[in-house]
C-alpha cells in the first residue's frame, strides 16, 4: 500500500448526498473516477448511522486507491449545504432535520480536510472543470432529479451569497398558489413540477381528472413514476407526452426568469428528467424563449450535461477539493 | 475657468436616462452633486434631438464646474444599457427602438471617456459607494419607478452576465398569464404590477370591478396615478390601501424568488413607490417571508435607499467613472 503524498498523484474523494442515495468515489486530477460506490440516504433516520455506513463502504475504496495518504481531501455536495459553515441546514429532501455539522462529522470520521457545498453547486463546479461548461464564466446548472437543484456561476465564480445558501432555484415560486410541496410547505415551486416527483404528480393528476385513454392506466397508481411516463410517451401515448409538454412549459418559464437575473451563456441541465430528451427539451426551449424579453431571445443555449450520470455527482463534489 | 486635471480635484459626470426624464450632474469623489439638471426623455422621438438637448443643458454645468478639463469621464445609466458594448438595446420604456450606440453618441458629443450600464446597475454602484449598501458584498437593488429596474451585486461585483444585460428582474414573470405589459408584449411581469404604472393599473382595475366607495372615485380616471393612490391611502381610504397591499404581495413574492437565487444580505429599494412607506413595505416583507423556504427566513433586510432621490441616480451613474 502506497503512502506517497506527492501532489501529482494525489487523489480527491467526492461524496454526493441525494435525497434517495449517496454516491461517493475516488477521483484523480484529470477527472477519472477510479473507484466508486453508493449507499442509501433515506433508510438512515439518524445521521450517525449514515456516517457509519459511509465509513464502512468508503474505507475499502480508499484502501484500493493506495491508502489515506494519497487523498488530498473530501468534497461533499449535499442539499442545503453551506460552503461557509460546512453545515446542512433544514434540507427538505433529507431524512435529517435542523442544522447538521456534516463537514465536521465527515472530517472527524476520516481525519481529512472536508469542503462542503450545495449538491448542485458541486455539480456546477464539475461541469466547469470537466463538462459542458468548460471555459464558461456565466452559466446556470439545473439538476432535475428527485428534486430540482441549481448552481449559479457569474464572473467565473460560484455564487454562494451572503450566507452560503445561494442557488435554491428549485424552491422559487413559478405558479402562485400552485401545487403544494410537502417538504417545504410552500406552493407552486419549480421543484413541485419539474422534478421526477413532479412528473409523477402531474401524471396522477391528469389520470384522475380525465377519462382519456392512456397506457399509464394499466399500471397500478403507486407504481407510476417518471420512468414509466417516459416509456409511455416514447411508445406514442398522447397523455404521457402531454405530461412532459406541461413539465417543459413550467421549466421554460422558470429558465426565462433565471436568464433575466444573471444572463448566462448557457443553462446546463442534468439528471433523470433530461433522459426524456426532446419530449421535455422542446417545450422547455419554446416556453423559455416566449417568456424572455427581446434582448435575451435566441442567445442562451440549453445544454444537457454529457458527463456520465453516476460519475458527474462524484466529479462535482471532488472538484471542491482541487478548488480548496 | 480652471483647466486643472489633477486627480484629486477631478470630477465625474453622471447621466441617468429614465423613461420619463433624464437627470445629469457633476459629482466629486466624495459623492457631492455639485451641479445638476434634468431634461425630458420622452418628448424626444429621435435620439439625435435628445443628445442635442443634453448637450445644451449639460455644457453650462461643465462651465460652472471649471470646464471640461476637470472632468474625468461620463457615466451613463440607461434601461437595457450594455456595459460591454455601450449600447442600449430594445429598451421597452424608452422612445427609441432597436440598438442605439448611446455611449458613442455621448462620447462624440463631449469628447470624454464614457461608461454605460443599466440604470439600476448604476444605482446599485451608487448605493455600494455612498448609500445603504456600503460595505456589502451581496445585495440586490430594486428601483420602483415608472418601471422596475434591478442591479445585482454578488461577491462584491455587479453581475453583468455573459452579454452585459443581467439584472432585468422587472421583466421576470410573477403571475403566469397575468397582466399584459404593453412595452414588452409579455404577461404577468413584476414591472406590470410593482411599478408606478402598475399601481395606477391596479387602481383602475379595482375601481372598475367593484362598486366600493373610495376617495379615488372623485378623481377623473385619467388623472389617477400612484401619488393620488398614496394620498388616498394615507387619508384612510380602504380601497387605496388595498392597492398597496396587493402591490406589496406581488413584490414580496418576487423578492423571495430573488433571494433564493443569490442569497443577498439585503434588498435595497429605491424610487417613487417607496415613499408609500409601510403601506407597501409591510405587505412586501410579509409575503417575502411567507414565500421563502426556512433556510432564508428572517435573514434578509429590506432597506430603503436614504440617498436623496434626485441625486441618487446621478451619483450611481457617476460611480461608473471612478470604477473605470
Amino acid at each position: 500500500m502506497s503512502t506517497s503524498t506527492s501532489t501529482l498523484d494525489s487523489l480527491a474523494i467526492g461524496i454526493d448526498i441525494g435525497g434517495t442515495g449517496t454516491k461517493f468515489g475516488i477521483v484523480d486530477r484529470l477527472g477519472n473516477v477510479l473507484f466508486s460506490s453508493e449507499i442509501s440516504t433515506k433508510k438512515h433516520i439518524e445521521i450517525e448511522t449514515f456516517i457509519a455506513d459511509l465509513q464502512q463502504n468508503l474505507v475499502p475504496l480508499i484502501e484500493k486507491a493506495g491508502g489515506i495518504g494519497r487523498i488530498k481531501g473530501i468534497g461533499v455536495g449535499a442539499p442545503n449545504g453551506n460552503y461557509y459553515t460546512g453545515t446542512v441546514e433544514y434540507a427538505p429532501n433529507l431524512p435529517w432535520k435542523g442544522i447538521l455539522p456534516l463537514a465536521k462529522l465527515v472530517q472527524d470520521e476520516f481525519k481529512l480536510p472536508v469542503v462542503l457545498t450545495n449538491d448542485a453547486n458541486a455539480a456546477a463546479l464539475g461541469e466547469m472543470m470537466y463538462g459542458a461548461a468548460k471555459g464558461m464564466k456565466d452559466f446556470i446548472m439545473i439538476t432535475l432529479g428527485t428534486g430540482v437543484g441549481s448552481g449559479i456561476v457569474a464572473n467565473g465564480k460560484l455564487i454562494y451569497g451572503h450566507d452560503g445558501f445561494a442557488g435554491e432555484l428549485g424552491h422559487t415560486t413559478i405558479i402562485p398558489d400552485g401545487r403544494y410541496h410537502p417538504g417545504t410547505g410552500k406552493k407552486g415551486s419549480l421543484e413541485s413540477y419539474a422534478s421526477a416527483t413532479g412528473v409523477t404528480t402531474t401524471a396522477l393528476e391528469l389520470l384522475a381528472n380525465s377519462k382519456r385513454e392512456s397506457i399509464l392506466r394499466k399500471i397500478p397508481k403507486e407504481k407510476i413514476d417518471s420512468k414509466k411516463v417516459y416509456e409511455a410517451a416514447i411508445a406514442g401515448d398522447a397523455l404521457a407526452q402531454e405530461i412532459f409538454e406541461f413539465t417543459g412549459k413550467i421549466l421554460g418559464m422558470a429558465l426565462a426568469n433565471f436568464i433575466m437575473f444573471s444572463s448566462p451563456e448557457a443553462i446546463i441541465l442534468f439528471g433523470g428528467l433530461t433522459k426524456a430528451g426532446d419530449l421535455i427539451l422542446s417545450p422547455t426551449k419554446k416556453h423559455m424563449e416566449e417568456n424572455l424579453i427581446q434582448v435575451f431571445q435566441n442567445k442562451v443555449k440549453i445544454l444537457v450535461s454529457h458527463l456520465n450520470e453516476s460519475d458527474a455527482a462524484i466529479l462535482g463534489a471532488s472538484a471542491l477539493v482541487w478548488d480548496m
